[in-house]
């Protein structure tokens, strides 16, 4: 009997594209599906290529050279337990799990400490792309043992996108554990924060200089052939160019309800950052304009209810669209400062040791947030290493100082306008927050001690010496 | 034997201080700590009081009346954990157990569940009001068993604050389990963001207008005056008023160092706010402040690093002093809204069933937050149970309108001057964000559904209709 070299459990969009990709390059893949129609579909519509199909998981098992290589592609949570259980019994010492899913860290924590006591390797693998790019491409961020990331390495190498500046695969090794899925998280995180700067930028060229999807399409195609150069900037402008398809003569855009959905990724990346202490502003600021989109109905109340500012606006629209490119991009540096500094102190704090020069690298295509611009992070970090912020490295620092400007007259206007714009306010304060020797907390520890006897530093004394003012006695 | 009426297990500042409240209250009073030093001073010191103190647990839970009320004030975790495990085989059915620790209201649920299998009540109550509160009167927030509760109203009742309205103590049930953490934790988030909205206001009337402790310590005993008059405020004038107890002739404001600790409340509360789908920016915006306070080396660096803005004031600063009290108040507004929205959700979610309008009585006195102003909060409540935000009531929406204009004026004042208002900033966001009938969220949804066929609803559908847009075959 023929064995595979590779297996994948879960032939949903995902699982049967990356098993497509993956025979591409000459494996012989067994795969499996716990309901039978998608396996047969597959290997129905493609009889011609080297797929073995299992209807149990003993044969599945059975039909893999071991060493055995077998990704799981199916619902992250309890989807993911019930067939790692499922396998275990039929697992030999040194074969290799990897669960490509969009699953919690912490739970990619749990499994692999208890595949390894069972002597099975386990990689949680954040895989980035979508449809498309699991076919043709993705952006793959796999953490577990190293010596399970170099058993797989090459068929990982095969099947991740190219950068297009030096063709070099998408895919490193990421780190233990949790690592993958975390910086897969942190990754969607950047992604809010990248669709939510642009959803700004767009409302403040339609609400404010009144442009029509037309101009719109043009203005994102026009960003797009310069420094913001983005995948998310570019189907920008092409969905303002489409039409509606169910017949109508609008633009699909303006027919398309506005309430914006999740799946959770951009939730825990905040959630996770309040946990390490990372100030994750402009995130946070876009899963929070997802809530809120989310609640029409209270909105449609309200937009009743509630006046907004008198307001005219009497600019120059060329000016003012220059402005919000400049601050978009400001916004932008801001966002994936914060990512990173969350990156920084998650490595410390779960002790992975994250590459970060290398983690922008893994970005530069297949991922939803390719983007020129990543390159430049790279370069940040060959520069300097241990480098704390990117705000810190010449490149951002300089862009940063130039398009504060227009960052900050765009933000006074939208906030004179009544236009929100909570990620581009965040993206000011925390560059304004993140510069200033001096902020104000000493009056929030002052009333810390005052009403909880909390206690406080002091601007003379070295830094974790801790005083209490004795504010009842002297009352 | 004398046996008690009440039990106090752990006798730390605050343990300690209700346990003297709730002996003055007319109480024999049970203590037991685990090391004996605190036990012996307490009793010792107040020799002339009815304290029955213990060395053992089973000495302990002997010496109280069954049904046994005891209160846990031990270190929150495993510490309580711990005691619950100790105290568990000396207990009857009938006994209750009250945490008045701050505790994870989710620990309090699982707890709950896990006593109630013992026959045991258990009761999660948020203490608010820091030492002095514990002594004099805190306010309470018990979540647990209806019935449970009623059979120590009575004593809560007595040793809770008193409103000053109405002289009703401030304690009310809760809701069931968890509810009363929960309550608590909001409660502190709601802290949180009070906090850093005057820290914000502090800093534009000293950054921008040059104003000095002793302007700033009117400015805000004046502010107290009006309707802003909360305990916060309060002791914020009271703060610049004083002088560096350790001999320098500065204010003690301008020694206390510019970081920020925190217990994990606000993290908490905006976790949770991320958790049920509560746009809870203003508080998240707090609790990051704090982070990047914390982050001081940095900022030290990043300030002789990273140019501002060029600005200079010339406006008039009474002026703009008014324009800050009206926006820190406006921003008071949409952090409460915010604040009752996440409780209203987290209602929903757990199935709490809790009494909105009451809450906020709840925290009249003793509470950190207590102000002036929640009593309108009970009569928003009172107007309409079910209200969805308070900005739909009129006295909140009316406030809103009319100091919308100087909330705006002061963020793009700060913005332009280079000082971070970022709570501030979030709370015009948020109002832009919840008057607007339509954001760009039609925008995200596009791109969802171009990269990830994520689907997305129609303007002219029926809410929950899902469409997905052939972006590949078009193109």
């Amino acid at each position: 009997m023929t064995q595979s070299d590779f297996g994948v459990v879960g032939l949903a969009v995902m699982g049967r594209n990356l098993a497509l990709n993956i025979e591409s390059r000459g494996y012989t893949v067994s795969v499996f599906n716990r309901s039978r129609a998608r396996t047969d579909d597959l290997v129905q519509k493609h009889a011609d290529k080297s797929f073995i199909p299992s209807y149990s998981i003993p044969d599945f098992v059975q039909s893999i050279k071991a060493p055995r290589r077998i990704l799981l592609m199916v619902k992250a949570g309890k989807g993911t337990d019930d067939v790692i259980d499922e396998l275990l019994p039929h697992l030999s010492k040194g074969d290799l799990l990897i669960d490509g899913g969009n699953t919690f860290f912490q739970d990619t924590i749990r499994r692999s400490e208890k595949l390894s006591q069972s002597g099975i390797n386990f990689i949680g693998m954040g895989v980035s792309g979508g449809e498309l790019g699991a076919l043709e491409g993705p952006s793959l961020m796999p953490g577990g043992q190293r010596e399970a990331y170099d058993s797989v390495a090459p068929i990982l190498e095969q099947i991740a996108a190219k950068a297009p500046e030096d063709g070099r695969p998408t895919v490193t090794y990421v780190g233990p554990n949790g690592a993958g899925h975390y910086v897969k998280m942190v990754h969607n995180g950047i992604e809010y924060g990248d669709m939510e700067l642009i959803a700004e930028s767009y409302d403040i060229l339609k609400r404010v200089l009144d442009l029509n999807a037309n101009d719109l399409a043009k203005t994102f195609a026009d960003w797009n052939s310069g420094e913001l150069n983005s995948y998310l900037i570019e189907i920008t402008a092409d969905i303002l160019t489409r039409k509606d398809d169910l017949g109508s003569d609008k633009p699909i855009v303006d027919v398309i309800l506005d309430r914006a959905g999740n799946k959770g990724t951009g939730k825990w990346s905040s959630q996770s950052a309040l946990e390490v202490g990372a100030p994750q502003s402009l995130i946070t600021e876009s899963v929070y304009a997802r809530y809120i989109s989310a609640l029409k109905s209270d909105r449609l109340v309200a937009a009743d209810l509630l006046n907004g500012p008198d307001f005219t606006f009497d600019g120059d629209k060329d000016s003012v669209a220059e402005d919000v490119r400049q601050a978009l991009y400001f916004g932008k540096i801001m966002s994936y400062a914060q990512g990173f500094d969350q990156l920084r102190m998650a490595s410390d704090h779960y002790d992975w040791d994250l590459p970060f020069g290398e983690l922008a690298q893994l970005w530069r295509a297949g991922a939803i947030i390719r983007a020129q611009f990543l390159q430049r992070i790279t370069d940040a970090y060959t520069t300097k290493s241990d480098l704390h912020n990117l705000l810190l490295d010449s490149y951002f620092k300089d862009i940063a100082e130039k398009y504060q400007g227009a960052a900050r007259r765009v933000v006074a206007l939208a906030v004179s306008a009544g236009v929100p714009t909570p990620s581009l306010s965040a993206a000011v304060a925390y560059y304004d927050s993140y510069r200033s020797a001096v902020l104000p907390a000493n009056l929030i520890q002052a009333q810390r001690d005052y009403f909880g006897a909390h206690t406080y530093e002091r601007v003379d004394k070295p830094a974790g010496e801790m005083f209490h003012y004795s504010w009842y006695d002297e009352a």
